[in-house]
């Protein structure tokens, strides 16, 4: 892993950006005592690190409060990595079915998603192998955010990943829910109830799948960006609770 | 209104046994200052205060945490009121139908609950009415508990409810999902994922219908009873959000 910049952002983050083999990644780390370890939250969003990067500080600097530290890396085939010509070609699917309002078809989210997830988990695991090496950093690991698939088959194939706040915003294929039976991790899934895009029974169908003995669901209003900020705070309280971190805002 | 009793619990709670007109009642007050006054908190409950009081209590100690004050009243045909027959035959029908794992007749759900809620609703208006006239409670008031077609008509019928918890673990008339359209108050529902006896999609239905512009669904395991700690919590601080209360729990 080479560590390619750092900055301090307000608020006392510092933000490096890293290449994890070649993968472009962000870690920011809170302020930390000289002997201190913050645990490390894994930020999924959507792809596209540069766009994305106004949104991740906020919310590694949410995160921040409750002593964690966060990362986030670029997907396969988003930002400044090269297109994924399936990848495209089932966006491209994708987006014409909900033009015309036809249903996607099962094939088209299997070929959106998962050769996707089966690219960025090796990538994300190499990724915390490298990460964990770093000074400051320790302690379980939490995944935060969207490809909630992505979230599933990480959770799945890596034990260090102890708890997942699960956004559920994207197309999940038939079988992350089979797989989602496995699941034992604590898992606290987002659900946006309008969000027109994403179709909300498949995550109420996931939500029942997990086989996990601790989940909560948080179902509000506000579109696919709209996650209220009590929602967010109240996913803050669920990874302070489960990765151990004391705080007064984690109350 | 009167007053038939009162004792102080622990943790400085006034505990006030109440009779309006012939439905009796519980009113909890947290410490104020002389000049102080709480919002009132209604709590929904299945009926009989002398078989829920320690939960009730419970209930009340968290309330008033937040600054609420909290109170109960005997549901029609409950604890110590005269049974309602038409009542009682609807829930032995739906003893029968659930031991025999056959589906719920509508007819059934309706007697059930509408009678109930159409006897409970003017009840709850006059003990509002009494409760507000007296010293220390002031401000807006905000439904909490079950049986969820009551907060949902008391909701209605009176502007003074400007916030509810709704507890949905009882069953539903289809009527009241037309209604609940017209909600528009802020609304946090729990729901019990795997209360096995209480119907889960007529929850997300109503959910759904609800046409307020703020609301949230709260779903986690542990059963009919089994409502985690953590989700109180966020309930409270729903309810201190919406009605004014300066809380440092409520952060």
């Amino acid at each position: 892993m080479q560590i390619l910049s750092e900055r301090r952002l307000d608020g006392d983050l510092l933000e490096r950006s890293l290449l994890v083999g070649d993968v472009p990644g962000i870690l920011w780390m809170p302020p930390l005592d000289p002997s201190g370890s913050a645990p490390l939250i894994l930020l999924g969003h959507p792809g596209g690190l540069d766009a994305q990067h106004p949104r991740l500080i906020a919310r590694a600097r949410r995160s921040a409060q409750d002593g964690f530290a966060s990362a986030a890396l670029e997907l396969p085939g988003s930002g400044s990595r090269p297109r994924l010509s399936a990848l495209e070609e089932a966006r491209a699917e994708l987006r014409t079915a909900l033009g015309a309002r036809e249903p996607v078809a099962d094939a088209t989210v299997d070929r959106l998603v998962l050769p996707l997830v089966d690219a960025a988990v090796p990538e994300c695991r190499a990724a915390l192998d490298a990460l964990s090496a770093l000074p400051g950093l320790g302690g379980p690991v939490g995944y935060s955010g969207g490809i909630i698939s992505l979230g599933v088959r990480l959770a799945l194939a890596d034990p260090r990943i102890a708890a997942a706040v699960l956004f559920a915003g994207s197309w999940i294929p038939r079988v992350i829910l089979e797989e989602a039976r496995a699941m034992r991790i604590p898992i606290h899934m987002l659900l946006q109830w309008d969000d027109v895009d994403n179709p909300r029974q498949a995550a109420l169908d996931l939500f029942d799948a997990f086989g996990s003995p601790e989940k909560s669901l948080a179902a509000n209003l506000g579109g696919h960006t709209g996650v209220p900020a009590y929602a967010g705070d109240e996913a803050a309280r669920f990874l302070a609770r489960h990765l151990g971190v004391a705080s007064s805002r984690a109350a």
